[in-house]
């Protein structure tokens, strides 16, 4: 089709793009009236999410493998975003690209009261790296219906029907789950779930609590919370929901003992610890369940994205044999209809042979502590405008301020526009350099994939470098 | 693994099961330690939708093709549920298989923010044949978040927040879509979208609005919905969302006039029509969207399932120019992680290229007609337990009664246990003779494949036929 719009002789003059994978081997990429195509396509036909549909401009992506991808003028970009921090394992991973193909020539799909056998094993191999009891899944299409069908548990399970989750935070689009959110993406869609009630996680750089220290923010942030439970009624409260680490809304690790506490509290008053691990589950931060670095034990814990890398939409639920045990002669009222679904099932069952194969949680923790942290504590040092920097494994935020002592965000919350412009231009300088941020408020992440080379990673830590001098600029 | 549970000399005693495909070859199944395996893990890890989890014992499936998918011991099932309505192209159509495997390789995914060739080919493909100007795609992971999704968009469009949807009705399991539906699975899930209001749609058979013919129901259901809209406020109602045909919940095909009712009211009132075509868009009932049927243009339609037959998880949102336009310049706000996911998008890529190269719709269309209807008319006439049958294309539903004058249900609404016994043991009758039916409450469906072949059509309809005998003796 594309044939005869241009002509050969018309391709001649300006010569189709091509990219170089990490073996060296070029490929030629679709010529311009390809992407023309691709790009009419989208703008008369794909409506986008979270945006205004006619001031957006969406990049034709032509290829990716490993850590970059390419646009169709050949353009590579570094993915320090996972699209989405999703893509744990990457662009286009051999194994697991090889477990779908071979899984949709067997058996693409089963409706979810049948039993298959990739279902089962992805289950049983989630369950012996869960931690404590929790040795049974409910898988779901993504995160959002994760949370939705968790919080679903623990109302059933405590007859209760409030959810305490934290601001600054991001459960998924759901009435439920975006009702849980914790950011702007809630206010337009309230309200949808009235059972939900927002508290104060902990922020040392930020303390909500005047807090001097992360031992005094610890143990301010847990009485916190222990009040909000005495003022709502804890005999109304069926679960507490928490990103592990905060991820969107600030890569926020929570400081020593804070999860224990959680779990403490839950305990105390017969509350449903649910860990929402979508973000940061499949080792992020180095560990299969970031839970499992904290050495807690929630009652649920919820997963997407790094489990298959997003090759196929699959999410979960992660349950206690407690929680689980409920159920055995009482129906859940919940379900859907891919649930389990054994393509996407299979690219997880694959995840985890790559993973125990190359030793990804090892590499991640090596990775982050050798080479990320120290390079992103550098890059604290030369620039004015970063705040701080913060994170564990392969998932960092950088936080630009406009001044160090007032700690003044370089953007405001939930900036846009003009406002927003500041940041923009970061984001506009590592595009150009070759790298894909991730940038959110005054905030940039570092969440790479976790198969990214150290070269790679050095090479990107260095265009982020590179463009906070625009940053700095503005705090003159 | 298996091999060491299992040695050679054993296995010789109990030869392996097999199975035949259409082209009569013979293939061998895993044994049986290999079908221990998959029930084990099932029965230790797998949580199932809407279950008492102790209480089931899910079959090991171990292959499928066509219409029909066998268990490890090599019986097979003529499935006539089409694994809950949704492998519309049957079990492993080789054309989706190979759109998956050359996606897989090619590029598996990338996010929504940015633009992918199938995924902008197959929203356009699909409004194409969407009716009116509805021609974006706003593309989720399933019909729950497809019904969502649709809801937030009504509510954002006309400022209003009530959306009224049909008792009888099935529209997913998220927040707001259990909300919107109207059968028992929302009772154990409320509150949970306060702003859902439910009213009474036409079922002929069994007429809310006492009407003796077609006519009437239509005429007098109209009236119904109106007056349901005058005291709610018609200034509060955002939607009105209906099945095309009411599916899981009776196979109800609206009486002539209804729908182009709808229309006529929700544009008197400025309400958004939402045509939630899940289990009923992509040929069930021989047309591309079951509203082309009646003529009818909503604003927006909802599908999955059958737009890609579930081999990789999709659904979405067709929407058109005036709700479109409204989020131009304002931020749609909503959203998640695989919107638009390239791998789902090439399946339903190749599906629009099966259809219209095999004639799908028109096979559908001609094999409703042609040898359903009459068919299952001859089995009405035969059973007395048979009240009604009921359908359009490949789509039908048989109505068991105890007594065909007082139209009382074989079992009660929402039966379960004992009380359940007559329908469980028609379905029982059914798997014993090689089909597996889709039963809900009084009725069976008839829903398989749409590329089930002439001659396993009549194989099935003749073992409902026999079995149906089983209904018969409950009326003695």
């Amino acid at each position: 089709m594309t044939d005869t719009l241009i002509p050969e002789a018309t391709t001649d003059a300006a010569p189709a793009a091509s990219y170089v994978d990490r073996r060296g081997t070029r490929h030629p990429l679709p010529d311009t009236a390809a992407e023309a195509r691709v790009r009419a396509d989208d703008r008369a036909h794909v409506f986008h999410s979270w945006s205004a549909q006619a001031l957006i401009d969406p990049v034709p992506v032509a290829a990716g493998e490993g850590s970059t991808f390419w646009d169709y003028q050949g353009n590579g970009y570094l993915d320090f975003s996972s699209q989405l921090v999703n893509l744990n394992l990457g662009h286009q991973h051999p194994d697991l690209v090889a477990a779908i193909q071979e899984q949709a020539g067997r058996l693409a799909t089963i409706q979810p009261a049948l039993a298959n056998d990739v279902r089962g094993e992805l289950a049983r191999r989630i369950a012996d790296v869960a931690p404590g009891d929790l040795d049974k899944v409910f898988f779901t299409n993504g995160g959002a219906d994760a949370n939705e069908h968790a919080v679903r548990m623990a109302r059933a399970v405590t007859g209760r029907r409030k959810v305490l989750s934290m601001y600054r935070s991001y459960h998924g689009g759901t009435a439920t789950a975006i009702s849980l959110t914790g950011d702007p993406r809630r206010w337009a869609n309230e309200p949808s779930d009235g059972g939900v009630v927002h508290f104060l996680g902990p922020y040392p750089y930020r303390s909500s609590f005047h807090a001097a220290t992360e031992a005094e923010e610890t143990e301010r942030a847990l009485a916190h919370l222990e009040q909000v439970i005495t003022l709502e009624g804890a005999n109304t409260i069926a679960a507490i929901i928490i990103e592990t680490v905060v991820g969107t809304n600030g890569v926020l690790v929570p400081p020593p003992g804070y999860l224990e506490g959680v779990r403490r509290i839950s305990d105390k008053f017969g509350i449903v610890y649910i860990a929402d691990e979508v973000m940061v589950g499949f080792g992020r931060v180095g560990e299969w369940f970031a839970v499992n670095h904290f050495g807690v034990t929630p009652d649920l814990i919820t997963f997407a994205k790094g489990v298959n890398s997003g090759y196929v939409p699959l999410g979960g639920v992660v349950i206690s044999q407690r929680i689980a045990s409920h159920f055995d002669t009482v129906s859940f009222q919940g379900g859907l209809t891919y649930s389990g679904h054994p393509l996407a099932c299979a690219a997880g069952v694959a995840t985890f042979e790559v993973f125990e194969r190359d030793g990804i949680l090892e590499r991640v923790r090596d990775l982050g502590t050798r080479v990320v942290e120290p390079r992103l504590r550098a890059i604290a040092e030369r620039h004015p405008s970063v705040g701080e920097v913060r994170g564990l494994g392969l998932f960092w935020a950088i936080e630009l301020v406009r001044d160090r002592e007032t700690r003044e965000p370089l953007v405001p919350f939930n900036a846009s526009g003009a406002d927003a412009a500041p940041m923009a231009r970061v984001a506009a300088a590592c595009k150009q350099a070759g790298l894909w941020p991730f940038i959110h408020f005054n905030r940039m992440h570092v969440a790479p994939p976790l198969v990214i080379t150290e070269e790679e990673l050095i090479r990107g830590l260095d265009i982020i470098d590179e463009a906070l001098d625009l940053a700095d600029a503005e705090l003159a």
